[in-house]
């Protein structure tokens, strides 16, 4: 990633939008040089496409599509929502980075745009969350159903999501219907931001900027977990957790204490940083 | 949900099958009138069906067929099993009812029916229970596998599952071979009801009427949860759970402790409290 | 498996391979007189083919083609290294005995070739594998990415894994890039073999022979898991866990304690006892 | 077709039926053993079908289905069709029994089941045709449609046909609107039954019992062809044609000469006798 | 037929297209009303989009996609090329009018745009057309190869076809390279627009306006079929045909004599007469 | 073709194949390079295949599959096939060069190879004929069938077919049981080469070396065409026609007259002349 400065130079969403995709088609035309059992799916998926968004919009409905909604139909659904909403589309732009970034197995921008379950999931999502707030309610649930079988992501169409956000792995992943996510928050497989029953409202975790939720955690209730905060792996969440402090174990606790819990510098949905707070915890625990 | 009362006037299971059936006709007509993209897939599932056993068979038959398992041969079983034994049915309609009642973002019958994958899991996990008590195991199995693929739902067909029963979001459920699970239960996301080794026999947990259990739950052996108990999300259970009581922690324990557990009154399998027990809890861990 | 012994007097791997290959033919057969319903299914995937390699390939081409990456060439890949690779064949064949002898609801070989999706993501695993280490990545990202959308399991293809390995349920399994798994290792469903932050390098778990990890596990950072040792479910693992010694809970302590860890004397991988050291623990906790 | 004697004593149509669906579930197990690269296909289309009507309905189902026609609809269609009526299936056997006697090429009845066009097309018309005469006239078209792509064989669903009738290759066979095709009658590919412009009304041909039409014969407007008549490959025939005569070229004219001519004793459309006339002809045009 | 004037006020292309458009909508929405087993086809095809190139687009995409040229690039190029290209929408229209009006069997605007062949066929050459006249070639023969296949309706890309052309039946039909067919010219099935050995340049056939060509017609060389020409059904034409003159047999000869044709004062494109000049015929010929 | 002196000083078939397969390696990726839209076509066909007959059978796999017969099915057979016998290879070899040399339409050989159903029915039938010389009828009836379906080319696979053959436009082409057809032949879209009748036996055409069979031509019966001979476009051919003479009408006479028949030098299955008897023709007939 020694280029990520060029980028970081460009001054619109839109030039940005063009490099990556410049970039994304270097990528897949080197690839599909050096690999020819891939060339088809890489010029289908990727070469053939003047876009960014017509790349996305093609992916997308052929990965999505069933035997009862076809893939003609959600591409030119896919297609019409990224064409008229350049805030997608930067959105999109800005998970490709975070991937790009966060994750030491990224490859390449196009690894992440191809294969990346959580990426591809989190774009289908905004799409279903578009729909959603323009009142197309039975057409976001059935794009969240299918979003739901294929990828084993199931993001409630009304959760609200930020940008730069990073879904890895994100197999078993759970967002319910009133959840909130901010920009830049990292969330691992298996986490879910669920409910506490069966009464309607406002009941899902605010999950705050530049968090970092570890593998498998889960996050009950209209709770607050704040700014570059960082949960552990693994975690029962039923407490707010103020900004840039640690919550660990089943249920989570404080490090540092419930009074005066430890605070961090770095941004822990940039930075990563899964384990740092072994030492810490180790201390609490024993 | 305020026609809730209209059917519970209802005398017969045929009666609320059918008034179930007209409800979901009433829903998808209104669906597809309002949103003309999502309309072909609503005839196809719903509108052009003259039952509700149809409709489902229809439905599961397109969702698991595979390039060696045609959706014409599944759509053939799903029917022929549903039609002959009225159980099945009845079962489908109490789920929709469950789904309905107990899920805050539940939006409507044909919601449940078309999108939830813990619903449609379950109601091909009947028929494959169905064919494994016939004993046409292989097929069973091939079911099973299906399901386990297309929405990460593994129940293996032995395992007894009763009436009212919700599986929510249900990506990542495993139910073994000799699991029971009761009436009006509820059961989050990756839970497990597993088994203790290699050694055959009975060994998976038996889940009284009326439990829920939480979201990454992991029970294990051949345990015994008592009717209305409660599970906590995330906890790892390992002893039986006396009715009416709750179990967290990783590994669980009871709430209010073992010699004298605290009880509760309601039915958390209905109620969906996940998380009431937190001061409680809070208050035995600290 | 009362033949068991049998196949144990033969000398070679290739005859290990005819053996099983055999009576994995042989159950098929019988499935498909007994039930005509599946006769199509077991002819496309076992009978019509003259050796497990091609029943392998059809099946896992069949499984994770896609509409831009077809059967045909998926296919063709698998057999082609199947067929040019006798140390993949062997472990295929080692994995399936596994499979037969350390899971009770596994009641066939038939049955784990074609309905195990543990089995078929890590056999699919090894020929993402086998590309990595030929500098093909873009390919075995791909087919990484099919894995982790058809199966729910996600293993990166740089990960190491030996023979005789179980992943049991298998949906949401998570290994990471620089993760080493042994011989006879049993992992169950939810397990994580998660890496440590954004940094790149020798950042997962090293799983020793033997080792048995119960469900929902997850096991973060460059540790080393010892022969034999077993991790409980829902265990998080932040440390090194010494040979034959046992680690539960979150976080993870060794039971027995730290000093002086339990040893257990049978290899756990193989006898898949997940539930003995409950009285230990019980014990170990209050 | 030794034992061709045998069924015709049998009493019933059912019984017909009955031992007609037991010779081709004969054949094609005795094929399924042979080949076992096609037992597949041969347990999928017949051997895993309790009865012909079910059989027929999966092939045609799966035939004619296209992405936006799916092959449960169309399966279900056909069954209830041929379930509730059956004169369509006697209709059926007729014409198996028809292609076995008259076709040398015809090796065995599951082979014109599975493989005549002609056949296929048929049957899939016979139901078009009772949706046409039930005023379900969109649908009757668009299964219409589906054959005329699929086999290319294009008989308007208004169109009457009998039994025992032989479509021999069929590609490129046009049948119009007002047409009528009696009993015992063969037709070989490329035949038209046209109509004579732009008006409306009783417009194209009524082919009497027992007519033989040769390959490439036009025969337009409302004229009739009397019983056993026999027209000449390639013919254009805008006249009436008397029974047992035969009419040849282009224009069409009476063997023998239009005042008297020359009359044929067997039924042409059984014997299949498509040159006998030759010399008579050759005689007549120099 | 009856609301045929009101259009023929409209002014404009445009108007005119829309004016059919709301007929095919208003066709659909009464055969969904009518037939709940056809609306999940209807709504896809028709109901569902905004305008008739869209619908269009949609349909062609899903008949000749296959599973290497996938639906989805398919719609996209029909798409992009009839929004920007009035012309192709205007010779829709007007083709979709000449079906209706011509033939009597055309029940709808609808039936014709989901259910012709001949019409389909040739609203996807046009599109193939304007793919060879930008020089991109190689596309232009993969989509006329899938017509080919899919129609058996194989009409070269460079051919040139105008407007209000009906294929009627269609299969079967052939027109090469250098073929030209004006306005409102009918075509029947079968018919063939040939060259003449394997040299190149201009070598098949240019067909006036208002030309009807029987069933089966054969038409060799760069020969000129004149203005209202007829050409009768099974003629193998290998001469030029005066303007509103009759050619008949094989080898085609002029109604009336070589030397003083007979002329006819109707289009026969237009009037569909097929078999009036019987008569006139039958006279000649003996 | 300029360059189609450089293979004829070629020595051995192998060396032809080479050179060929470099040929339409090279088209591909010209094209590829110049119409993305078109390259995952050309790459999934063509140039991620390291042979001609890897590329061909993967073709003809996706072509022929269906729902029953699986395309990986359907690859394997033809690759086996196309592998281990070369004739099939060197005869599809000398059927693309046919192609190319006598077809102006015919751009290069990839266009051949990918586009043209008379080319891609007949290597299936080469291979269907295999089948059935190896007494695998039934397999080789259910490959006739598809071809009959995907490309209305209706070849019984016992029909014996030489070298260098072209299939030109091809639908409609029905070929009988007992046909022979020589090396160098051509044959147009809509000729039968039929049967007499319902006896078995020796009952179809014989075609010898370098004939030419117009467009919708009828040869029915036992009957030789001599070396070289030539058949008009829609003749009814009835009798034995001697070497490089001519047939034309309906019934075909012999161009000069029975007695002392014209006869050309040319050989016309090469030279491609379908009209310069035109004069001849004329004269005979006025």
């Amino acid at each position: 990633m020694p280029a990520g400065e060029l980028w970081q130079t460009e001054s619109s969403e839109a030039d940005s939008e063009q490099w990556l995709w410049a970039q994304i088609k270097a990528e897949a035309r080197r690839d599909a040089e050096s690999e020819p059992a891939l060339a088809s799916y890489l010029y289908s998926t990727i070469l053939s496409h003047s876009s960014l968004e017509r790349s996305l919009s093609f992916h997308l409905g052929n990965k999505l599509c069933s035997s009862t909604l076809l893939s003609t139909l959600l591409y030119d659904l896919f297609l019409n929502t990224f064409s008229s909403d350049s805030s997608l589309r930067a959105a999109a732009v800005a998970d490709l980075r975070a991937a790009h970034e966060r994750d030491p197995a990224c490859v390449s921008f196009s690894h992440c745009l191809l294969n990346y379950k959580g990426f591809l999931a989190c774009q289908a999502h905004r799409v279903a969350h578009k729909l959603w707030i323009q009142s197309r309610r039975p057409l976001a649930l059935a794009l969240h159903s299918r979003i739901a079988d294929v990828f084993a992501v199931d993001i409630h169409p009304a959760a609200r999501i930020g940008k730069g956000v990073l879904f890895d792995h994100a197999t078993g992943v759970v967002v319910g219907e009133t959840a909130v996510i901010g920009n830049n928050v990292s969330i691992l497989h298996h986490v879910t931001l669920g409910g506490t029953g069966k009464a309607g409202g406002d009941r899902h975790p605010k999950i705050g900027d530049g968090v970092l939720i570890g593998a498998g955690a889960t996050i009950l209730g209209n709770v607050k977990i704040g700014e570059g905060a960082k949960i552990g792996a693994g975690s029962v969440v039923l407490i707010d957790v103020p900004a840039r402090t640690t919550a660990v174990g089943n249920p989570a606790r404080l490090v540092g204490g419930k009074e005066k819990p430890s605070k961090h510098e770095d941004v822990p949905g940039e930075s990563m940083d899964h384990t740092s707070f072994l030492s810490e915890w180790s201390d609490y625990i024993i």
